[in-house]
């Protein structure tokens, strides 16, 4: 076993099980304490909350508690492990929510692969927290999962293998085609996948000015398009009419961009010959990414490249969106995250990476090259402005939508 | 409003909303520790516990995780004011969980009056957790939930309304029996309540060895008889076929001992005069006893009096229970918490009061003479002792009745 396997079993087994707990914010300690705490002194905030339900913010954690779910059916690049293996994952993704942006988070896993059950579950509970980050449930059920929690709760739901890739997606692409001196409503995509994370990068791509008709999308089948059988609604949404290429062959041709969020070595040397010039490659697939940044740089020079590794140069990893997405909704009340959020975090982390890197971050990175560029276009998770900038712009952009509260105290500022 | 209630809501709101906190306990500074506290480290505990679930209890705070589950139909003596308004009680109970036994405990509100909707939500979640605190559910709808959940998950599940009230009301009334010189064979009990809690207490006194034809319980029609029409399977248990009596005014003639789990002043100074030498009398309707411990021992200076309030001696109070027992119970992976580990938790708080009083608690309450008697039937919450006694008594009776591992390390002995 690798020293790196075996660090990762320590680090969850030492000096306790687990990477969380659960503490006492209020003093504790003496009989008149435990009287305010619990009976009889409780009884006053349980009377408050049952006049007006808006004092469960005032009185509990309900707002700033994070439920992370999962069922497990999509775990990492693991695939469907069951959702009790999928525990230290989401305790893992509840670490970040806090670390990153002092969001209280507990996992929940649910032991179901049966869409009206994980709904039906996660709705009864839900009012207990602020949010539900849903985590690593297998396309497509995770979109009708979302959906239907989208209208039965009042409170954030978020897929962030949807929505959070897409977000940190979008943000890296935009600069990388503002580098090649691209414009987004001409440049052509190739999306080599076709899950949730695809979809939902295709998705926010458009929102951002890339036209529909300029993205082909392949599954595992080839280029999805018109009248193909046995395509789902969701991959339905990015069926193409305007190109007869069929494979990844016919299709890479003179594209300017590929994303793929598919599997290792899906893009050979031979097709990043042909894509237009200056092209940008977001390989994905996580370990592994659909081509080496070491071949792609070899084949090309002129080539922007961004992969799911933090051993490679423009990383796009979730950590930048999700605690900060997050922070910015819980901050206003948001009573979900609409498609105008979802583009303002894109729009604040892609600003973020013009500007001057701090030392603190060079410094940890042990990097000094981090200058706006090819190899640095999207910023790093350990850069302190990502709080204020994305989380600002979410709470801005949920107050301006009608969807969150607009007479609270600004904490986060844009 | 008076001091109390406004200091109480100051407590829930001061300096944050709520009580408690989801912590980091592994180092999250830099790349490296993100990179095994997530992706890709991560993969390693997940491969784990595919292979091996149990290995979840090395890798994941399960093993020290209890949810605290309401639905809030019964809230302390506010009835049903629905899921949310219970939150601030849950999360109380999840404080005391932390502060006393060190067991991380967080607080799930279950939307819904359903039993099967409200079993099947639990149970889908159950694998998050070392144990589930059911809390705060309304009978009889408490033991059909409760029941059925023992039987789906392998997990404890403790309805502490029912036991814990059971264990901590056993222990006292046994140091009560003997204090005034009574066999628990032969006393003579009126329970005044057929709900969850006063169920639960004579169950657990027949456990103890009290006989069930010496028991007369009462609800709001009178005594619970065999024949009489609308009593539920739950209070048929305890229907009494031996007395004439149908009033309390007629069934207290004579008792050796009144328990009351109903409401304020049910019990008059005439009643109390007409029980047996030397009665003993629990009171724990709260905030307001059934009787008021002045007027019982203006009208008789024999008896020994307990209630459920914080302000006069021998509290009957659930905390000296539930945390101690989930302690024992989570220590050795029991997989559920039996009768045996339930009278185990009883004689070792009964035993607790028996022993000299540690001069820090003399110090904490402010008052010198606790010294075992009819003022001193059962230990303080705050004695440090019983953490040890009596989560050290529920783990190795759980090993020996063959519900729980016996290979662990004893971390609590009694």
């Amino acid at each position: 076993m690798s020293d790196m396997k075996q660090d990762a079993l320590d680090y969850h087994s030492d000096p306790q099980p687990g990477k969380l707990s659960i503490e006492v914010t209020t003093p504790a300690e003496t009989s008149r304490h435990l009287s305010l705490a619990y009976s009889p002194g409780v009884a006053e905030p349980v009377r408050a909350i049952a006049a007006n339900p808006e004092d469960a913010f005032k009185y509990t954690i309900k707002g700033n508690l994070v439920a992370v779910v999962s069922n497990g059916s999509a775990i990492l690049g693991l695939g469907n492990l069951g959702s009790l293996a999928s525990k230290p994952v989401m305790e893992g993704k509840a670490l970040l929510f806090k670390r990153f942006a002092n969001v209280d988070a507990i996992d929940i896993e649910v032991d179901s692969s049966d869409i009206q059950e994980i709904v039906r579950t996660v709705e009864l509970i839900a009012e207990t927290f602020g949010g539900i980050n849903l985590e690593d449930i297998k396309a497509p059920e995770c979109f009708e999962i979302e959906r239907q929690l989208i209208e039965k709760c009042n409170i954030p739901i978020f897929h962030d293998d949807q929505h959070g890739t897409a977000i940190v997606t979008v943000a890296g692409m935009l600069n990388a085609l503002d580098i090649q001196g691209k414009d987004v409503a001409e440049a052509k995509l190739v999306c080599l996948g076709a899950g949730a994370a695809a979809i939902s990068c295709a998705r926010l791509l458009v929102a951002a000015g890339m036209k529909r008709e300029n993205i082909v999308m392949l599954d595992r089948k080839g280029v999805i398009f018109n009248g193909r059988e046995g395509v789902n609604q969701y991959k339905a949404e990015f069926a193409n009419d305007v190109t007869r290429a069929r494979t990844l062959e016919e299709a890479i041709d003179g594209a300017d961009v590929f994303l793929g969020l598919s599997g290792p070595d899906q893009l050979s040397a031979e097709m990043l010959k042909r894509m237009a010039d200056k092209p940008i490659v977001f390989a994905c697939s996580n370990p592994d990414p659909e081509i080496s940044p070491e071949l792609a740089l070899k084949t090309r020079d002129d080539v922007i490249m961004a992969t799911g590794r933090s051993d490679y140069p423009n990383q796009v990893n979730n950590v930048l969106g999700f605690p900060f997405i997050f922070r910015g909704a819980l901050d206003v009340r948001a009573t979900r995250i609409n498609e105008e959020m979802k583009l303002a975090a894109a729009y604040a982390i892609r600003d973020l990476a013009k500007e001057d890197v701090l030392p603190e971050i060079i410094e940890a990175y042990g990097v000094d090259d981090f200058t706006y560029g090819k190899e640095y276009i999207i910023p790093k998770p350990l850069d302190p402005r990502l709080l204020n900038r994305v989380a600002g712009a979410v709470a801005r952009a949920a107050v301006e939508t009608g969807v969150a509260r607009a007479d609270l105290p600004v904490i986060y500022r844009a």
